[in-house]
């Protein structure tokens, strides 16, 4: 027997690609649709609306269907308030709870609209009905009795739509080429980092120690010291090798300056740990005179803080690095909040870290020297994004100087 | 002024590079070498013997210069014992700390030459001259009072001398290329397994998640199952895709079968996380029938110890994984003693931090589709390694054929 | 002022998201459109019909976005005859000439429709009025008074739409993730080869000398031998190499069997071209007993035509080789017509070659190690396409021997 | 029985590595080794002598060992005239002939060692006893008659030796790593630059298309302009897109100061050859005013020779195309003639061409976005070679601006 469902969609679904993919993925699944209303926005700002009828051959399949549209912002004629269950111990979750998108999400609770807080990709709900309020939770921080949203009924998924004007940003991008015009895209993307500084903005770098074999410390701390970056993530890594720099001259036993390695430098980047170690933490060895350059030194200097998030590959590690993963993660969602640019520099583990936690309306620039790992960042969260194939060490000067050039501090 | 010193060296140091590599730095640091004596073996088997002079411009040349050659296995004449001095506080050692190599390393106590245990990449030596034992230790554990070397008095290191005989393994190899005859290899790493294997060797295997995605995991479960796996090293994305894949028959989302994404598929790799949560670790969750087959699965049957460690990416994490990477580091070493063969295979995170825990005798195998990954591990740690340019989902398969095939269990 | 012209489409327009490209491409380049007529089909398998109307601020932008808009198979209501200029000499063509896609294109002359014949990506049309025949034809075979089309009038596109059954193959596919399943994928490329081989469909094969290195040319001669290859497209290197194999049991010097270099081994494969050059040709080295076994030996064998074309890095090259670029691409079209489906086997240069010759509807299968080759690849011509990262070595040995498996020719 | 013979070596056999590949070479292939004399060099400037009994099995293996040792340089105690046969007809050449590595080489004729002109990578040698003449020629020019030499007898190779002042090149390299301080070393590669022209040495420039895509080709052409380019090797894709972008202002149909694809662009690539076509030739098309800038321009403009080698992919091809690989080849040779240092920009294809055809003391850099593609390069034919894993839209700008500045031209 043929189940079917009424569904409705609004707003600019065809130019945005939704009502492709709807298709798409009714035909996939092995479904069937009628359009029942297609009112189809006369020119290009008109918003459309669209009535659907979905039909599948049983109901398991006819509400997998669903359910995989309602992530397109597709939603029953009629909704219902949210299916609550509470939780039964810690992490212990009722059985289908909903995930979350990183999209603009609403539930129903009460017959009311709410807005889903703290949103980021793979949550749960957690509602509060006398509050009025929903917050994005991670599984793992779920606790006893909580109330879980349970199934699509009454969430709102906002489906992104293709911003109007032309952007340097690409919208729902796919493959990544390394041969496009470098320079003209650093020279828009420093454009881009001085217009969300005018408005306000934050702007985060995740960076990779590449950065600092490269030879590109110089260009980031001048960055970080001019006041475009808000927040730093990175690892153990890049923090020990600019400290081994600002110490020995060196990057992992590598003289940056010549290209090559320095007779006992092996040991260099121990000892750089070490002497953090005996500082207490990074701004003490600041204070205390120990470390007088590079990048982790001006984030002192500008109050800029930073998250080092630890690895199983780490050496010592310093003592700023927060060992535990789930905490570290816990440090970058705290200083995420409010980001409206991010920079991701040779990184394939942090970016992908800080990109888990981003909603789909900020922007990204990734910036890697290998085409897949372009792809794999920018096929998460984010909805604008650019990649750019390129190493650290030719990247961050052409754009540092870039935002000297258009800002008007240098003339070109 | 010109500062000198008399060192000498023993073995096969020509026909090891040995040699070569010594003049190479000597002349690269612009120090100057005389020869005073040069016993070389007249035939292939014999060992032989070099005494130099090396001479620079001044004593911190000479020391910088001389601390190289020592990593060489270069000694002087006459060997005192190692400088010790207590560390000042936990993780405050003693400026010009000794740091060690992976290869094996003995020091000399009361005139005595003691070998250092759990001898490991970049840790410092800590001896306790009463009973008579050298440990090596990384910097973060060092304690208040554990008397540490200082500088390269009274260390030895046995640089690895080529072994005399073929092997397919290459000694201190350097470029990897796509371009290899793979069914051959595999036939050659099949042969070392078993081989390995029949000397009640320890065999570990180190994998990512690719090994889920390309549908390896039914050749890795069988070779866990015929007993070709000792220990497993993973992270939250291998086991969660594993567990996913049993459970829903799909990875991450995607239906292995048919290669294609099922609809409602995002969901499943949380699910899966919810359902060991539940149960309360992957060997409950076995045990309770749970997960009925998959890698954990046969790691659970066979007692075949696993460490996940945790990595800043993780959703979840399952209750199993170590979230703490120095813990997690801990448990590798934990488990990594004894090994004589480790099996690195479509990552380059997990294979790196296992690879930093090698003492450089362990034979290594490693397989990833990323030449430039492959370059990056076999520059590491061990003096015996083959790298394959190859994908999971194809060299899997067929190294678990070959292993049937050469073991007896099946038939060509 | 506003210059605006009506067009119309036909076809499964939305779900082959023709619509979508066609609404963003009028937006990118700065025009407007209104919706005149939209009747969409009420259920998948109907074809819709729409009617807009485009507009922009000036006749240029306007004959430029249409220009566009011709490409998705749009055209305007009323289709007048081709515009025809004759060229003045050998290549000088009429200035505004029509380049093709590689999508079905019929042109009306004298009031009626005629399908343009060869048609393959960036050529021109040449018209034969009185004959009634349009051909598409390079630039460089363009002679002296051929009639060439001038602009879009008169010529319409059939862009492809998206097949309605789920297929292996993806459709206008993007991005190449290296985490697939290989080895249901084989499986599936593997009854793809049988259907087509029983529908008397012909099968092209794109080589690379990897094939030769990694092993796996025992796995495609034995293809040749059981009749799944009607073509060979290859270079120098592989021919050379396969040959050499043959010769002296190595590929490039090194020993296939063990993956070591063979002394001596350097100059095997000079002295294989030589002994080619011996003999006159391939064909006459295999009938003479020169060639034994191999590839190119099968080939031979079974009257397989092959065409190795030249490259400025061939050594030699064998006498077969054809060294001017252009009558090798003549050679390939005339090899290619009628191919059905094409297995790109490590070869960007030679897989982009064939690629340009191919018309839209046939089916190819890429393999590479290297997944921005296979992005480069998929964007080209092909409508349908599957991508593997994989090597060789292991990818057709599978391939082969799921040729075996699912002929029942070899029990599993 | 025992075959052996003795042979000698001089130089700095040591710290070139030289004693070291023939130790590992006696080994690798069975044989044994007994060392006579051994007089090494006190200090690091003198030269050492060396003189070896080589021993194998039996004749055969120990012919083929020692025709590795000629390859580094050892040869017998006495030395007998080369052993010279007549070809029997064009290409048909005695079997058992020389090949010939790329390093200078001398053969005795008549009792006389005569330097064998045009050395090259894998050619035969062809003697005029009566001129006192050796040419080293390609197998498919060897005519009937000529006198080739068989095997190794008479022939001496000059193996390099390392440098011994310390040098940006690396000698004999290996690996390439991505991570290296880019800045820095564009500055050393501008000095070279520099001082080959102080010196009046020649510098040739291999090119790909990315160099356009990548908005770089202003960097070249100012380069070109400011006569730091002595000849350019390239395909026709290279000259395309440069007189395209000339012409329309876009590569491949992007908009090079966006990288947004332009509509219509499609056609532009097509439509440059064409006006090249009308004109005659890229040097016509100057001088009528069609190209007024680019890369070709300045070429023709500052009577730069080029040298447009044709490919199976081309379009069109342009009419300064050499489509014949082997012409193609002999055009790249002559050009290449007394070049000291090559700059192989983003093109694999055309840079190993020209690296085939170069002797191993021309100093080469490498510029390519894959570590793979560079590791390739640089295994082959010189001994002096600096590999950047870069772009070419940042790495060109970076290295103009150095040569800028570091010629006085521009304050930094």
């Amino acid at each position: 027997m043929v189940e079917s469902q009424e569904i409705e969609l609004q707003g600019h679904i065809i130019d945005s690609g939704i009502m492709t993919q709807l298709f798409d993925r009714v035909m996939d699944m092995g479904g069937n649709f009628e359009i029942l209303v297609f009112d189809i926005g006369k020119e290009k700002t008109d918003p459309s609306y669209a009535r659907l009828r979905i039909a599948a051959s049983n109901k398991e399949k006819l509400r997998s269907i669903l359910s995989e549209l309602h992530r397109l912002g597709a939603r029953p004629l009629e909704v219902k308030d949210v299916h609550l269950v509470a939780a039964g111990a810690d992490h212990v979750v009722p059985k289908g709870f909903y995930t979350t998108s990183n999209h603009p999400t609403q539930i129903k609770s009460c017959g009311e609209w709410i807005p889903v807080e703290a949103i980021e990709m793979d949550f749960l709900i957690v509602v509060d009905p006398a509050l009025k309020r929903a917050v994005a939770r991670p599984l793992g921080k779920v606790r006893k009795g909580d109330l879980v949203v349970v199934g699509e009924q009454g969430v709102n998924v906002s489906y992104p739509e293709r911003p109007r004007e032309q952007s340097t940003f690409e919208f729902m991008h796919g493959t990544v080429s390394p041969e496009r015009p470098s320079e003209t895209l650093i020279a828009k993307i420093a454009k881009e980092i001085l217009e969300v500084r005018k408005k306000g903005g934050k702007i985060a770098v995740v960076g990779g120690p590449a950065i600092i074999h490269t030879g590109a410390d110089k260009a980031l701390a001048g960055m970080i010291r001019m006041g475009y970056v808000d927040v730093l993530f990175a690892g153990n890594a890049l923090a020990t090798h600019d400290i081994e720099y600002n110490l020995y001259g060196t990057s992992l036993g590598m003289d940056i300056s010549t290209g090559n390695p320095v007779m006992g430098g092996h040991k260099h980047h121990l000892y750089a740990i070490s002497e953090i170690m005996r500082a207490g933490s990074i701004k003490k060895a600041v204070e205390k005179g120990v470390i007088t350059g590079g990048i982790m030194y001006e984030c002192v200097k500008k109050n800029v803080p930073f998250v080092l998030a630890g690895s199983i590959r780490d050496d010592g590690p310093l003592p700023d690095v927060i060992t535990d993963v789930m905490v570290a993660q816990d440090a970058m969602r705290e200083q995420i909040k409010g980001c409206s640019l991010v920079l991701m520099v040779a990184t394939l583990l942090h970016s992908i870290a800080v990109g888990n936690c981003l909603p789909s309306n900020v922007k990204t620039v990734c910036v890697d020297i290998n085409p897949a790992h372009l792809t794999k960042l920018m096929d998460r969260g984010t909805t604008q994004a650019i990649g750019i194939v390129s190493d650290a060490g030719t990247f961050l000067p052409l754009l540092a100087r870039q935002l000297e050039i258009q800002s008007g501090c240098v003339q070109k």
